[in-house]
């Protein structure tokens, strides 16, 4: 913790003389290196900082920013949202902030145990304000959740201020560089002025104004996701790098023939079968995340526009918005939990080495896994983004034109025979139309449940509730087809020298994802039994082709091995000196401690048992 | 560490002193427990002395006892098999046991980096004999991996014996408390008679009695195997306990109704999606258990009856022995792989707080995933199940008797039309004629991949290669068919009280896991698309009714708090408070130990430049 505090002050010095993007730049390189410290810096300036530029008016902003805001300068900010008792739904947070109309103050309070906020990072022992999400409450009246920044220790002596109680969370699974803690507000007192009013506003007589459209202020959230898609990206690079290195090194067995050096691991059929479908993942997430930040950021341009005015284009700002959410939603589920998965079988593959925390993915796996809670739990997010595909395909159904990555739909809705698989089986193209049927299968079987909920009269919420299977099922279709197509479109305008080999990987990525679920597409009468037999062919023989440029993929991901930072992963192969080398320098030989005290004592203990007085009273 | 060995001694004198399965009960407890203690006991129990019993004759037995080998009195003992360079595969070790005919002494060495013993449990700091696997050589000749007792430590000083080199392994994911070592021998010298010789002998004159039946030695793989099936039930006992009592009392959401509370997550049907079909699963490892082990021990019984006499009923000892041998192989991979992804699902079922390591579940996890290596790898175990399901069928296919839990072989041999599925398609005969038939099918392709490598002219082992990935296939869809079968097995011999109950669960197991895999199923032609529809129906309904009695099903797991030890999990469900008791009495409220040396520069650093002396000669 204090390592990843002292180089905090390094970065926030660079950060603000650089240009953003390169402070951007480094910080994604920092989150593969050392996620820690990448949380701890994140949370001030992603999180609180955003959530200052997300929600606060201009002048909020500019007065934070002079009281050092930005340049950390007397302000360390932490994120204060989730509680013990909640955590992803955000409207239902107990942390309460009540208006009193003498003093012109909020008095925030947490009423209930469960009200406390948790998992807030930085609060333990670093920062000294925090954006807190709370219930307005004016007048006796609940206006929804608000965010209100509250002091949380005097700049100076750092001690807490009054009614503020913060307590560290001690011992996590990973990143134990961040201090998270728990907050506990107790009629904490704050000026009107520190509520965020960029939309909804309390006025100086406690009347409350209401901004037109509710859900601007989910901007935020989507800026968190986004990131996290590339950051699965890039984590999955990382463990590739050391996985596929180490398998074009170690070897195993060996085909009996005396005196031949064993085969290599990665030679083995089995082995490809194991990491190079993974490969191609990566390569599917690294795509998706590049365009989904490029469609993040001409949103908040649109966004940024239309604020004052009203009008139409404001509709269709809204209706991409909802858009990006639920796109962004589902990829930063399934990224990070496909992310997650990739670590795990890179790991495994390295046999017993991956259980030392020297070969680099053990530490992995504990620092990633957290995403998939952060920014709300994966299922509920994929939970949204089918609760969204079934109201587009219900809007569909009733003429509205479909935003064109579900395009898809359109065939589907329109009667007639499902498309068939005509032709070689492992085709791009072909591969496209599968996905296409099978998602759209998906979504409509989704649409199937949720009216078959409203039929048995449930009411809207509940019939979602009821196909909630079902969403989730389309969902993970839908992102699935999603990712093939933007795959294949960057395929297309890849350069000519790449673009065979990328062709390769995006067939291996359709093809294994449909073997894997080829329950669906034999459902769908895409494909039958023999074409799935072929399919797997197919999927056999791609690898067997990935794996002979399979080490220079991994040079192409351009990580060096300080940031691969692996003995099994180094770019010269030799694995095994530098591998025992590592362990033997950072486990020097001493004397075993505690041999006088347990070992000696147990090796020598001798179980002698005398058995008492003999008694003289024994012949009746 | 020191913990680990100061309990080490307490369970040793009872070891020594109560009946054996009383400690192997106690051990089962304390593989859930205190893995990492477990594996140290273990080491020298389960290993060392199992590796005396399985290869030792009887006068060495009776010597290393002597010598206090049962009751750790002067010994300690590890086990040496592992290398750094090889791992799975025991035939490929390179350490060399060399036999010099003039001392009557073996020459223990480690001629490459790659031949280091390595993971040796124990050897770090607390061994003081091993036993080593190595390369027996006699006069220049090979005769493959052979077992020797190697004294590491003085046992007095505990000093290193000349020319052994040991160094620790350092940190690794999970199990700290067990010290794992590396071992280098440089020409380390021991008498003729520390090599165990219940099989090949090495005489005086240097000859070398080989015994007639090559593979005997498998004995004492299997009783390690055996016991990890039992350990992934109990482990996923546990984390189902946690994670259903915390999913009965977590609220989330709500249907808006104002007032009323949230909904309790294990009502939500995809919650339940999430937890139930798990909790199959573990029902279903957990009669497999107890049935392997029963078979384990009559088949040892049976080994140990065979021993001396030649005859007829050795060979089927031995196809027994290699029937149990490729089961269990399956079934420890299968389990282990099913149990780690029970524990994470479970982990990640509790939202962000299974992040928390006090929640329990994250150094399960990370104490846990050693087992899908030890004892080999588990891809290389499937493989050799695979192997032996390919080799049956084979035999099967021209008139050798099936094994009977290969009964189900017989009719897919038999030529004529695959089965299919009528009524019920939940029912429990139909779901296990469902596996069957999907198993055979596997195995079959299997035989086929095999044989079309035989047909391009492969050696029988590369045409096994080239078939991997069909062998691996075939084992996973046989154990998963054999659970099934052994699951309803005990199904129809419970207590009719439990039986609608068990009968529900195995209903449920088999049909979530055929969900999962419906391209199978499709294929097979054992089920159609509207059948795989009406299954998952079955799966939700079978859901909600098993929730009735979810909370109820953990108590008969019968943990006790002190076992499950997390306030998620405990037995009287009020879950928040003695959250945040413990997390707030283990990390009590001190100031902030870095905020003079790191935090309050930060705070209070200005960034004035002042620049330089201006220049007298500025004007042409």
């Amino acid at each position: 913790r204090e390592r990843a505090m002292s180089k905090v002050r390094r970065l926030a010095d660079l950060a603000t003389s650089r240009p953003q993007e390169e402070t951007l730049l480094r910080m994604s390189i920092i989150s593969v290196v050392d996620p820690g410290f990448w949380t701890r810096f994140g949370v001030h300036f992603g999180l609180f900082f955003g959530a200052l530029q997300g929600q606060g008016t201009p002048s909020q902003l500019a007065y934070w920013m002079s009281k050092g805001a930005l340049t950390m300068q007397g302000i360390t900010g932490c994120f204060g949202m989730t509680e013990l008792g909640h955590g992803s739904n955000v409207a239902g947070l107990e942390t309460t902030a009540t208006f009193d109309p003498e003093t012109d103050e909020f008095d925030v309070h947490s009423p209930t145990l469960t009200s406390t906020k948790w998992w807030i990072g930085g609060a333990a022992h670093t920062a000294t304000h925090c954006t807190v999400y709370a219930q307005l409450i004016v007048g006796g009246k609940r206006y929804g959740t608000k965010t209100f920044v509250v002091q949380l220790r005097d700049t100076k002596t750092f001690e807490l201020m009054p009614g503020v109680n913060i307590g560290d969370l001690g011992k996590k699974m990973g990143r134990d560089q961040i201090d998270n803690g728990w907050i506990r507000f107790t009629h904490v007192r704050i000026p009107r002025s520190h509520m965020l009013m960029k939309h909804t506003k309390v006025l100086r007589s406690g009347k409350v104004v209401e901004p037109p459209l509710a859900q601007l202020a989910y901007g935020a959230l989507i800026q968190g996701r986004v990131s996290m898609v590339s950051d699965s990206a890039n984590v999955a690079k990382r463990a590739l790098t050391i996985a596929t290195r180490y398998a074009s090194v170690r070897r195993q067995f060996g085909d009996g023939t005396p005196g031949a050096p064993e085969r290599k691991l990665l030679d083995y059929p089995i082995h490809q079968h194991r990491l190079l479908p993974l490969m191609a993942q990566t390569f599917a997430m690294t795509f998706a995340a590049r365009e989904m930040t490029a469609n993040y950021h001409q949103l908040m341009k649109q966004l940024g526009a239309v604020d004052g005015a009203q009008g139409a284009d404001a509709s269709d700002a809204i209706k991409n918005l909802k858009e990006t959410h639920a796109t962004s939603a589902g990829l930063k589920a399934f990224c990070t939990w496909m992310c997650l998965n990739i670590i795990d079988q890179c790991r495994q593959s390295l046999g017993g080495h991956g259980y030392s925390a020297y070969t680099g993915l053990a530490q992995a796996y504990a620092d990633f896994t957290v995403h998939c809670t952060w920014e709300g739990d994966n299922t509920i997010l994929m939970l949204q983004c089918g609760r969204y595909l079934v109201a587009t395909a219900l809007e569909a159904r009733n003429g509205q034109p479909l935003p064109d990555n579900l395009a898809y739909l359109k065939g589907a809705l329109a009667a007639g025979a499902a498309p068939r698989a005509t032709g070689d089986v492992g085709a791009l193209d072909t591969l496209q139309a599968a996905w296409s049927s099978v998602a759209a299968n998906a979504i409509l079987s989704a649409v199937r449940a949720f009216e078959a909920g409203l039929a048995k009269g449930l009411s809207k919420d509940n019939a979602y509730e009821f196909s909630s299977a079902a969403r989730l099922h389309a969902a993970r279709m839908h992102t699935y087809t999603y990712l093939l197509h933007r795959f294949a479109a960057q395929v297309a305008q890849s350069p000519a020298a790449l673009r065979p080999v990328l062709a390769r990987l995006a067939q291996l990525f359709g093809a294994h994802s449909a073997v894997q679920h080829s329950g669906e597409f034999l459902q769908s009468g895409f494909y039958t039994g023999e074409q799935i037999e072929a399919l797997k062919a197919f999927v056999n023989s791609a690898c067997a082709e990935v794996r002979a440029d399979a080490v220079p993929l991994t040079d192409a991901f351009g990580y060096t091995d300080y940031v691969v930072n692996s003995p099994l992963g180094r770019y010269d192969g030799n694995v095994y000196e530098k591998y025992f080398e590592l362990v033997t320098s950072l486990n020097p030989q001493k004397p075993v401690p505690y041999f006088d005290s347990l070992i000696r004592p147990l090796l020598e203990r001798t179980n002698e048992s005398d058995d008492g007085p003999e008694l003289e009273f024994d012949q009746e």
